[in-house]
């Protein structure tokens, strides 16, 4: 039997092994930060309808600008973005890679700042950008001294900045961000995957574009929008860094039941997004819950809540899954991530994870 | 106003512009070589209840690993592959891409028999790749020996094989990628967009890959399937081969949407092959018809035909555009290109280019 090492791979993908978060059915499945709740009755009929009307011309190449769809994503943005500055993939990695197939490559690098989202370094390895991780500050934190010192260290030639952050939830402050736009020459994308579970009031990087050609605020609809199944990220930016993207974006990426299916979904964004606040009072009461059981949950901007203040991870991690609660084992000594679910998902998740509560234990 | 040239852009894509053929609106579309025949009506509402169904969990990841399309697909096939020895993505163009990605990259090579599928270069291009072609023999076919002696002298790690060849149409030989893929040292990929258009009786490379590890045969739903919008590529070879794509695809990169639609095209897959006949009599009534008037239609195995003879073919080109007409230019002097379309659009074009048929002209 032939294996892996038989074949002309690239010596950089040798001894490697495929991403995967566990894909397992649970009852309660809280490890991969999707939005617990489906889409809403009324929001899923239109959305057929719209499918069931794309499918009428399937036979036909898709709108390879999806003119529609950027329109749509622009009103829904705001900040005055025109349809120009807009950009599209089959989700936000997919924009990520267009990014770096454009503005990265061999003999360029990318700056993140550990912990942060595990697809960035693979996305850098694929393209054969080099992949440079800097520190965080205490509590992952990310201050813009912290963050300068990097960027004049390493001078990347792009800035990956994931706010709020991705394993930590940890906020990200506009001051940083301006910061590392000022000191950076190069791209800087500002990864809003989970902004909407920012605490009200909180302004986006969007606000930040303006005389910035070299800001990228990239954003996705698996998250808020509980779209995870039909692979919609986007990005705003300068219009120049869109005709930069459709330099490496294959043809008629977007397919006309993806850019169907996201035009129903925005139509009726005020309802997809009334869950929103239901997750971020989970999420507020997972933190507070864990807190009292002396675990020591990180400030949260998003819809999961990472915390610290575990002896075993595994073990608890595999307990939790023995009981049908799949959170997620990031790999940061003494700590687990948990997605805010649906109120009887938290309780499920609360109850289950109390037994392991240090405050127990040391009692 | 900030420009392309004012971003810091790969050097190798400065002044580059995006792939693009025209999207224009027209009554008669027969220059991208869809297929021009909807789905069938019952076919279409299958495939609308299927998708209709995977919207309700649209809120979370679809199955990373397709389990039930690669299925399908294993099935529709046949020549007894396994489920581990198929591939898919968003179009054929990614599943390419992930061939480059993960056989190909910086310093190595790709070998093509020009004039080829024009994004072969640009998929190159994208994955750092160097794209080399090599020469065709008379009437744009391609022979064991000048194949091979391709391979020999350029010694590359990738050969892709166009079967039946974009955009000249013509068949290759089984003769011709048994002798490439015994020569050559690397992966030999076989393209068979087109191939359910062949003459019946003609082979697939698929009853050539027991025993070939680097063998792979590529497909596309695009075309006899009439599913162009949906954007389904898929891929045959050595399981190996499959494991190795993993490493460099995008966690999710297809959709739940377009997991369920291209199940429901796959379910019915007699019905939507049946449209192939009807178009293999138009492409030999183009071919027939085109000889007569004195143009000089190349072999096709295809669902289009190019034909030379054409004195002034952006002039051509135009005059069947201001009719409502949009086929293909592609660069090769004295040559268009045209889809077969449907007996009515078929008759629309040959009307129309009668005008400028040498015999006429001649006479």
């Amino acid at each position: 039997m032939t294996s892996l090492d038989d074949l002309p791979i690239r010596d950089d993908l040798r001894g490697r092994t495929p991403y995967g978060a566990p894909q397992k059915s649970v009852p309660v499945a809280l490890n991969v930060n999707e939005n617990t709740h489906p889409i809403p009755e009324d929001v899923a009929h239109d959305i057929v309808a719209r499918v069931a009307a794309a499918i009428l011309s399937l036979n036909r190449y898709p709108d390879r600008e999806f003119t529609a769809l950027r329109r749509a994503l622009a009103d829904y943005l705001g900040h005055d973005l025109d349809i120009d500055r807009i950009w599209a993939a089959n989700g936000s990695n997919e924009v990520l890679q267009h990014i770096l197939q454009a503005f990265g490559g061999p003999g360029r690098s990318v700056l993140g700042f550990a912990p942060t989202y595990s697809m960035y370094g693979l996305l850098a390895s694929g393209t054969g950008t080099e992949w440079i991780t800097a520190g965080r500050d205490d509590e992952f934190e990310l201050s813009p001294e912290t963050a300068v010192a990097a960027v004049r260290e390493h001078d990347p030639d792009i800035v990956l900045l994931c706010a709020p952050n991705n394993p930590t939830g940890t906020p990200l402050s506009l001051e940083t961000i301006t910061a590392v736009a000022d000191a950076a020459r190069g791209i800087v994308v500002v990864d809003e995957a989970y902004i909407e579970f920012a605490d009200p009031g909180t302004a986006s990087a969007l606000t930040l574009l303006e005389g910035r050609p070299r800001l990228l605020v990239s954003r996705t609809m698996s998250k808020a929008f509980a779209f995870a199944g039909a692979r919609v990220g986007y990005l705003a930016a300068d219009p120049a860094v869109i005709d930069a993207l459709r330099l490496v974006r294959l043809p008629y990426h977007l397919s006309a039941l993806t850019q169907a299916a996201a035009l129903g979904a925005l139509a009726h964004s005020d309802e997809m997004l009334a869950m929103v606040g239901e997750i971020r009072a989970q999420r507020e009461r997972i933190s507070t819950e864990l807190a009292r059981l002396g675990f020591h949950p990180y400030r949260s901007g998003s819809n999961f809540v990472l915390f610290g203040g575990v002896d075993d991870p595994h073990a608890v991690f595999q307990a939790l899954l023995d009981r049908g609660i799949l959170i997620r084992e990031i790999g940061l000594p003494g700590c687990l991530r948990v997605t805010a679910g649906t109120e009887a998902e938290t309780s499920a998740f609360l109850e289950a994870i109390a037994v392991f509560a240090p405050a127990t234990a040391a009692s």
